[in-house]
């Protein structure tokens, strides 16, 4: 199997957006951009001079790989209008299993282990790639791309990969959304919120040096009930915030007793 | 009202801990700590060259400052067998009410906006403190001293700190705690925990330059049913765990929707 060196993304949104680019600074060809909104791949593929395309069927034959860049639930669907290509054809989906792409001769999995937003850059070289492949070739290939790009390239099977999924999830997004949840807190109180800034750094510093069960603090970790009381007093004025406020309290008052 | 040079400790944990060591390498002298459990007072007055007292009665009346640094839900009882004293007397509680001091002459709220853990050396300087006082003369004094420690020194009032304090649960403890329910998940499936931490890593850098609201990606967020289904399939291994990602997701859809 050839080194792959012309890719074509299937999907233009924020996973698509940032690899393509990396692809492109690594010296590689883009070749092809899908999006069904034509318009979305045209600022893709302006981005990386390649094509864009809005049908499947219009894509070039002969790129080395096609890279599937798509929300996980469209995996599929897409699949199976995908004519039959010799390249390697991956998806980036964490939860996604790597068969869901067996109609292909060569096929695999190019998951970064990533949260890619618009407007916010990302050091590509920090992203761990969780490569998977149907036969050792294509494991190589995929490998070869990924250590092209990053200094962390992980083989990961399909079982492993989704509850890396279910945990990335659990440590960024939901994450993000208790962010979400106190600098609304704050704002309705009119205080910076840059208040939290040390704070939320040193929760991040903290888990580079000590196991999340040891770094717990705080009321319900001591179960100081009556803090709790009175955060939930505070929380009438945020209903759509309690529940989520004390069914943590209660998760954590239980781990500890 | 005098500078702050002498300062006794109600407390021996982690807050009194961390800042006893740090007014002790700023210049100040401990003069007594205080602790029910007297080894506790013994071993943070070895440190800070204090003596160790285990009842308050002990406590020597000239200090100029009596940090309480206990559980919020000591602050009370506490009080209420404190002595009159001259000096300042101030409470390092986010949920507590300066009014809870009201019995002193000068008293004040001295709290510090951080987490401290035994084991994990914090930098003062960088901790926000939030200030306040029962007269301009305390608020004086003590953002003084928190200068003496710390970059960043704001003065807060009783009804914002409390916000604060709730804000710092969601963003510290609650934050900690998922990702100890993900190091568990990692754990259970023989991975890597440090897989995920440039995930972490890039969570914490993105709110330090976008809002979290637009920060936020995922599945639940797409609205990506199918994928949150996958996800608590695989927590059914996981029950603990179950009720506390259904609910973010069911609440981030309904935010984006």
């Amino acid at each position: 199997m050839n080194q792959i060196s012309t890719i074509s993304f299937i999907g233009s949104g924020n996973v698509a957006t940032h690899l393509a680019q990396a692809v492109k600074a690594a010296g590689m060809e883009v070749k092809d951009v899908f999006s069904l909104h034509k318009k979305h791949a045209d600022i893709l593929a302006g981005k990386v001079e390649a094509r864009a395309v809005g049908s499947l069927a219009e894509l070039q034959r002969d790129a080395d790989l096609y890279l599937l860049a798509v929300p996980d639930k469209i995996v599929e669907p897409v699949m199976r209008s995908f004519l039959r290509v010799e390249g390697v054809v991956a998806h980036t989906s964490g939860i996604t299993p790597m068969e869901t792409l067996h109609n292909m001769s060569h096929y695999g999995v190019f998951y970064p282990l990533q949260t890619f937003s618009k407007g916010k850059d990302t050091d590509i070289s920090k992203v761990p790639f969780c490569i998977e492949g149907n036969s050792p070739d294509v494991v190589q290939s995929l490998s070869d791309l990924a250590t092209n790009l990053s200094d962390t390239v992980y083989e990961i099977n399909s079982d492993q990969r989704k509850y890396l999924h279910l945990a990335a999830v659990l440590v960024n997004n939901y994450t993000n959304y208790l962010y979400r949840m106190a600098f609304d807190i704050l704002d309705a109180k009119q205080m910076d919120t840059s208040l939290l800034m040390p704070l939320i750094e040193e929760t991040y510093a903290k888990i580079r040096e000590m196991r999340p069960d040891k770094a717990q603090t705080g009321p319900a970790r001591r179960k100081d009930l009556l803090t709790i009381e009175k955060h939930l007093l505070l929380l009438e004025e945020f209903p759509q915030y309690k529940e989520l406020y004390t069914l943590f309290a209660e998760q954590i008052i239980k781990k500890y007793s």
